[in-house]
């Protein structure tokens, strides 16, 4: 209320309880005027009272929600069903303009300041995350893979005579598609075995950029998170690489904003050689809903291009529910939240290498890999040919969720091109595992409950097995979808 | 609840009255088992009751909501905020797997159903609105302009060689943009004046056609739903031609499904000649927020092409906006949604056409065009240079939104290329004009405001300008993008 | 957000959007301005926007809400679970102090001030729907039948010698139980049959106010709204009464606000006589949840003195219900409301008719009762002797609410006292009868269904019991709640 | 869903995931089924999505959610507005019927179950509190002394010449107007002082017994939980006295339950004498709104007489409230709120303790009360005439609420009772003090602010007090409501 209405109210209740009142107002005005002066994450989260009322604050500046609108356009933020309406706090108009998804909507300075404020908190925590030199983001209402989509489609403007795409492997079908999608033939880097550990191929990448001729190349393309035993690429040396070459270097970093080490890698590639820019996903990194990222950088032109290049306006629901999420948590709580995962990291990999101990298997040793872990499947294979595909299976029915089995000679082709060894990044990885994470979130209670689940599951198919040894037996059901879980 | 929780309750309230609890429940059931079986609108809209109950439903098939899941994997659909969780109904697990937008998700059977029946009951309703042989579509969670350009980054797979778009103009930058993001190029055929309305020239088609070569084009990429004086494509005849030449045809209906007219030209192209896909925008045809487009097309297999196309998965929330939206209205309610927009449509032009002759102007006469309507502005013009720009000024800051004002000889160059007569299709519209459109949800009351407004502001300007003819008014700040609200 | 916020953004989006934003907050400011100026229901309703805007407001007002408090009180407004603090915007403190429920609360200024304008507006729409010189009223989140025993409560301080109320017999328990829970002797004046009516017996009302002696009586409770063929008692006569005889006046009008003829007489008898209090709920008569009544009287002094009654503080629950709906209706909506209803009831009236004929029974002739009818059921009863009490319990099994049957003789004990002819409010009437009643909010697909339905029972009734004539059927399960439902 | 459309889902979506899906449900539907079944608050608490559907299914058995209902009754659960009926999650109809608050309501199996449930639940976690014999009890939405006004005119009933009720002092006013406003004389027993604390003198309530006549005394209305120096009344020893003159017993727990000694205290009394209703705030106890009580008892017969004593139906909201809160926390939770209040009691006096020695002040020796301590203000009394109460004022300012200054001396007329050394239970306590609580819910944050915010003040006090030693300072606005509050 403004003050005009504050004196009115003094007449009807008391006046120094209503002054009281007024001051409790600028209490959450204060914060959000240290919101907008500064356009960072605050240290401490809001409350949802003082979410709720600089939400409800930015929807009244929309025009759809102006008293005394009249609409004759053909976009006028109108909602049928106030569920919806609700859902969305009144705020209808979405993100960007026709030109550009970072503009500014006239008709929705509220949405627009959502937009411009979303950007510039997720900034401040991609700083706060490790890369402190990142110096222009936008959030992005698509998936990880379509954003690198639209990273691609922008490089060929600035490089329209290259073909190809240079790509340490990752088994992962949508950064294989994003590729393909874009419309760029992607050039396979086969990694290399190292102990446990799957590691880029620097030779080979250089190889390749020297046969192909750095010019038809159109980037290439990195990742930081990714499923053990496969680790981070090796971001600096390939930065160094690109800058030589000239190339641009666009890093796939996933779910890498939680992993400090993740984080570490881009700013060193970036200080020591050359990236255009890191996408990332909302949903993994800051536990929101599906279907957004974020596209950053260390060149504000470069990521401006990119933001120009989305046609038309854009879902503003990923933006809101990462808003939401960081006023929420603030600073402090987001760290916290790395804080745990790190520590429940570590304790994940002991309860498996405990684990694996007691099954005769072993915890792959992957210490370059900060949030995934393999253990080995070598017992479960020789007891019989089924067996790890029917643990994958079993693990879905116990409700064990994200535990991923990757059996060996599993051939899969994707938008033409055939991998051997699919799901573990490599031709002939020497034994099946399974995989586990400690991703941003988890509890103690997943790592123990998963361990109880896992052990019973190993122990029924051992049992089986001993009996039924030599009966061959049939794959289960939907056995891809549920092994790739 | 299930029978035997009924049973326990009949022991704590009587019996009777259970069981008419429990039939009221089937009341309900009932509703959704309609769904799930036609997978259609249904014809009477559901209440809110009946609606969050299926949501619900759907929410506690998703594994986030199992009360015994233990979540191991990177992504397991955790959320930090209540608030963010609340609004998705807790359904977080987005849309589509990473190989395609439109597959199944085994940890989040809910979402999917959702996903499907939202598909489903989306292309129910582009029959019910017109395009009746339409085969299938999905809703995509990207701007009509961001799905256009996947719907061509698609057909490149198709058409490894080719590289132009023919593309009658219409003035709106994500359209333009849609196909240079894609990499291609725009081939601009300007239209002709018929009486008031620009219209497709049908002959410089087939000429840049034979000039290029049919082979390396794309497609044609033609437009239903634009603002007035320019009128929906010769969609008949362009699709006879594309079909004629083998080159496919991809349709921006934008904000067409509201109209009869636009849908039935988009059913007779199929007819008698070629569309490959048709796109549209679906806040502007079904009252929700920003953020989602359906593709839709005629043949199966090459829509699915396009589902496959995008890499990774997708924000659930557009699906969810649009299908609450239609279960809310029900096929019954969107019908007369339709039916009472058309209606003001004629209510509009009368208005307008009697405001105008009050002012010595004129209503633009383009019968065309079923939604958008132009109001000339000479008198205006002749009164004083920025008097033109001053009107959408005017009229922006009194709350009149989506009317816009058309200066002449305004020049715009986007991504390179140069628009003259920018905003009116058109490199020399004989006129300045207002435009104004009667889209899905208008009101009588915006109508009324609309036309006292406008008639204020236009005897305003003309007493200012007889005062001050002589004086030449600076524009406005911010001039573009008022104009072009 | 204060001027200072506005100007940061100003920075960060478009100043000339922000201003338009700001003067939106105006828009909205206003609306409040004008109710907290004025204490009254807005003509036009407010949008849900504005409401919760309004109450966001009204919330941070409040000290739990305060972001520096430190509480170390018993009575902090702490909430435990989140989905019970968003039901209650946060608005957790109740209304009222020890000493009085209309008091102000030092801790919680938001809420007083929301108690303080539900009074003024409840007030406003007393007057609009017919009560025009009432002078005060509260809300009090307690049943009418509750808040009747407050008001004798509150009599008896001020008549400490007083032991009988006079009250005109209406069969409904909770009006009987408020008197006796105050620890008074109901005493009933039977009511006399006038045509197919049941009016006041004005002369045993006098002959009994001798018997006992006026000092003896702690007033007359007296009831407008009531199932025909019982009318509104006659409150002109009965007022002059009680002023003649200096005896206090207490009216139930339980559902009567929505009705002009309830109203009315309540007007007429403060104006020639005498009426203490007057008593309605606000569900029935508002549209909202069960749960709340409004104490409303001509005497500023006594309606304070029943307000100061209350021992403790109450909840806010049913006074944000009625001022969040009568926001929304506006009084122009409520108006509307009211009109429908009347409307309705002639419609009602006639469909009984006809259908009465139908099957040869009569709509029975109450025209002073404005909102309920009654139907006779001679042909059911001489049918079969429990076919009068299987048509309710068919009734209630085919979804119609609502609908009351009432067979004769039935006899009933309420604490102590025995009724004869219970529900029918005589102990003979001379037939067995139907209600229905055109209340505020009902619908025309509620009549027309109603009628479709009754007219099967009827039909299938009449048919079993040619068959069966002779057959004596037992009375269905729980027949008496299912008669009095 | 049904198992009809789980079926038609698998068609949809693979049956592998519709069917773990499915088995989810039935996680959910279980918890409800141990509700149901066992009627108890289960050890570990629900989550929103669990809650949330059992609302869900709740309100669908109300016939105003019955999809085919068609109502022609006077209260047919019809809202007006939408944001109301979501707040109420669509329970409209209340709890109770005209002739018993716990009574089933027909139309309203949902809100009966509730109803049911939440007694059920709340009379668990009465057991779980300490008094393990309780056998019966009821929400009631009403505040506590209102609720016990409500038992004192349900034992008028039984005791017809009673005039008296035997009270020992306590200073809220509630309290003693709940006595009041049932028609009872207030028999004021003042308190003994021992050490520090202020207890109830039995050999005065004998004699008054003795002196009144046992026959002409309604009950003995003790008290536990209350603010130091008071300590809760000698609750075994009245319950004898009680149990030998055959005297009702009714005790106003307030905020009793969140303490063991308070709950234990009742426990005893029923065990070794007589305690007939004991009654306690829901907000206060269960960190929900304002509004609630429960009236319990040891005797069923008795506690039923009340809940029948309630004219009409009644508010479901609290029942509501402290439902979801108990299913949120679950018994374990609520378990652990219990400790933490226990443990910072302890923390709380701690602090007190060395502020006030600090300050040359004292925290009162007051072991038998377990909630509220009380610190010394003989130095600021010294100090300045109006320091005490300025010091109350001060703290307000600061936004510390809860802490109360208790001057010496006030002189207070409730209801025609005076009061000297109002608010600290005694006609001449031999100092000033400060109030102080550790009540559910409190955090360690409270108490530090506290305790600095307090340490500020008595310093800035002393400071001006040096100064102006002689001027006497006037005391502040609205003084008694502050140091009240």
């Amino acid at each position: 209320m403004n003050s005009e209405n504050f004196s009115l109210s003094e007449k009807i209740v008391s006046s120094s309880y209503v002054r009281q009142g007024c001051q409790a107002r600028r209490g959450h005005e204060q914060l959000i005027r240290v919101l907008l002066e500064q356009g960072k994450c605050p240290e401490v989260g809001w409350s949802e009272s003082t979410i709720e009322l600089f939400l409800n604050e930015l929807a009244i500046m929309d025009s759809n929600n102006f008293p005394g609108n009249c609409g004759v356009g053909e976009r006028e933020g109108r909602v049928a069903s106030s569920l919806v309406a609700r859902r969305h706090y009144r705020l209808i108009h979405g993100i960007g303009r026709s030109g550009d998804i970072a503009a500014i909507q006239p008709k929705a300075a509220g949405s627009s300041l959502l937009n411009k404020l979303t950007n510039s908190v997720v900034l401040d925590i991609l700083k706060l995350a490790g890369v402190r030199s990142v110096s222009s983001c936008f959030v992005v209402p698509m998936a990880t893979g379509m954003s690198l989509t639209l990273c691609f489609l922008t490089l060929r403007h600035r490089r329209p005579g290259a073909r190809y795409i240079v790509w340490p492997r990752i088994d992962q079908k949508s950064c294989f598609k994003s590729m393909v999608t874009a419309g760029f033939e992607p050039v396979v880097i086969e990694n290399v075995l190292e102990g446990d550990e799957l590691r880029t191929d620097l030779e080979a990448v250089e190889k390749k950029i020297e046969e192909l001729g750095a010019e038809n190349i159109l980037c290439v393309h990195s990742t930081t998170s990714c499923f053990a035993p496969r680790v981070p690429d090796r971001l600096e040396e390939l930065s160094v690489i690109c800058a030589k070459h000239n190339i641009p270097h666009v890093v796939n970093n996933a779910y890498g904003v939680q992993s400090s080490k993740c984080m570490h890698l881009i700013q060193q590639g970036a200080r020591v050689g050359r990236i255009d820019a890191f996408v990332q996903s909302l949903d993994k990194n800051f536990m929101v809903p599906v279907g957004g990222a974020i596209i950053a950088g260390f060149d504000e032109t470069f990521v401006k291009e990119i933001s120009k290049m989305y046609p038309g306006r854009a879902s503003a629901s990923p933006s809101l529910d990462v808003l939401i999420t960081l006023l929420t948590l603030g600073a402090s709580g987001y760290r916290k939240l790395l804080a745990e995962r790190k520590e429940l990291y570590s304790h994940l990999a002991e309860e498996v290498k405990t684990l694996a101990k007691a099954h005769g298997e072993r915890l792959l040793h992957t210490p370059h890999n900060p949030i995934s872990l393999a253990m080995s499947l070598d017992g479960l294979q020789t007891a019989s040919d089924g067996a790890v595909t029917q643990l994958g299976s079993m693990l879905f029915t116990r409700q064990v969720s994200g535990a991923r089995v990757i059996p060996m000679g599993v051939e899969q082709t994707v938008s033409g091109h055939t991998f051997r060894g699919f799901m573990s990044h490599y031709d002939s990885y020497p034994c099946p595992y399974l995989n586990v994470a400690s991703a941003i979130g988890i509890t103690r209670d997943d790592v123990s409950l998963c361990m109880k689940r896992l052990d019973k599951c190993l122990k029924s198919l051992k049992k089986v097995n001993n009996h039924e040894k030599s009966v061959s037996t049939s794959p289960p059901t939907g056995r891809k979808d549920l092994t790739a879980a």
